[in-house]
């Protein structure tokens, strides 16, 4: 095969898998920190807070996600990632629960207070992102869900081991992406290897995969510059 | 009052009313000869393949609504008016039953083969007029809806009155848009209303109505020209 022909459908789904991997958040030292028990109530509050910020801009990405689609098969598909964190009890709500299980102010957090500005740019830049590129790229960058579940599963049973003064309760919206998680990954990861039928565009939704991996790190920078200090590890 | 003064509320009602009364599409040419019974089945095929196209752009600024709006409470308002058309059985399906209704072929009119170019020209510039403006304008232009309730109770009965060929059953989705359209045009002007609180807020949301009551107008304007001539009326 020479260098532009399109990867067979298991190479490229490898080749995603590989590059998400190499790059998710997982391994980021605020995440490490994080799941070794070792942040402070303030730190995990102050990640709490940050990361509302990103919740609230995917609804607001998937709803562009639905505009650049001029298929209503796809459009019903895809609809349902809305209203699993607008909808009345959903991600947003059980998340707002997580902000009191930390302790923090629910109006605090709305109001996005403590959203540090480079945690605002790269969301921000995350919606830009989805907004300027192809359906099959803006797609292709909610790549990461893939590896998503994963990290709540571990992420639940760190806090519970090691924050107790966090009420397990509290914890629902990682419990609750797990299958959730799994089942968007699968409808995105079909929809993006099947698009993605020439060298080209598989090189594009690697790109837009990769894209987002460096946003969601950036926003772990910002906290990790902030409320840890790069020398803490 | 100066002439930069913000209208009240009640004056601004009126003067959307009015400025949307004027140009709305109930009186072009095309839709009094289909009211008073003088198109033909084909001329009356046309409108329905044509205004297919219309009514396919529906969830997509929709979609880009809801993406422009940071307010929770604003997406869950606004949401069901993707599924309303989107949803199985719901506003697509029920303009397919109508194109089987006048005896259109079902995937010729899926794949837009009778749509004229300034039809598509017409739609895709409303997807975006709504795209490039704020949330209150792209809001503002939805403002027709004001306005199809009613036309749509005078087109039902017409057809039912005119083209007694067309099942009456396959006209149901001039009929359901009557109390959706009602409820969706409430929540539009309580929106517009409450939020174009200086005079240029509100002067951008009038040229928003009347833009889009232009484009509602250039789409039959097409079918005239195309089906109709302009020597007939």
């Amino acid at each position: 095969l020479g260098p532009c022909e399109a990867l067979g459908r298991e190479a490229f789904v490898e080749r995603l898998r590989a590059e998400g991997q190499a790059r998710y958040h997982d391994k980021h030292p605020f995440h490490l920190l994080m799941h070794e028990g070792k942040l402070s109530p303030e730190q995990l509050r102050a990640w709490v807070a940050n990361r509302y910020y990103y919740q609230t801009r995917i609804p607001i990405k998937d709803a562009l996600i639905l505009s650049k689609s001029d298929d209503r098969a796809f459009r019903r598909m895809w609809m349902h990632r809305i209203t699993d964190h607008d909808g009345e009890g959903e991600g947003l709500d059980l998340w707002l629960k997580l902000a009191d299980g930390v302790g923090l102010e629910r109006d605090a957090v709305m109001r996005y207070e403590q959203v540090l500005p480079a945690v605002r740019f790269a969301c921000d830049a995350y919606v830009d992102f989805v907004r300027q590129h192809s359906l099959l790229e803006a797609v292709a960058s909610s790549l990461t869900e893939y590896f998503a579940p994963d990290l709540h599963q571990r992420r639940a049973a760190a806090w519970e081991q090691h924050y107790p003064w966090v009420k397990a309760e509290t914890l629902q919206y990682f419990r609750n992406r797990i299958p959730k998680g799994k089942r968007d990954a699968d409808q995105t990861l079909e929809f993006v290897v099947a698009r993605a039928r020439t060298a080209e565009l598989q090189a594009a939704c690697v790109a837009a995969l990769v894209r987002k991996c460096e946003i969601l790190w950036a926003l772990l920078d910002a906290l990790q510059l902030h409320y840890v200090g790069r020398a803490t590890r």
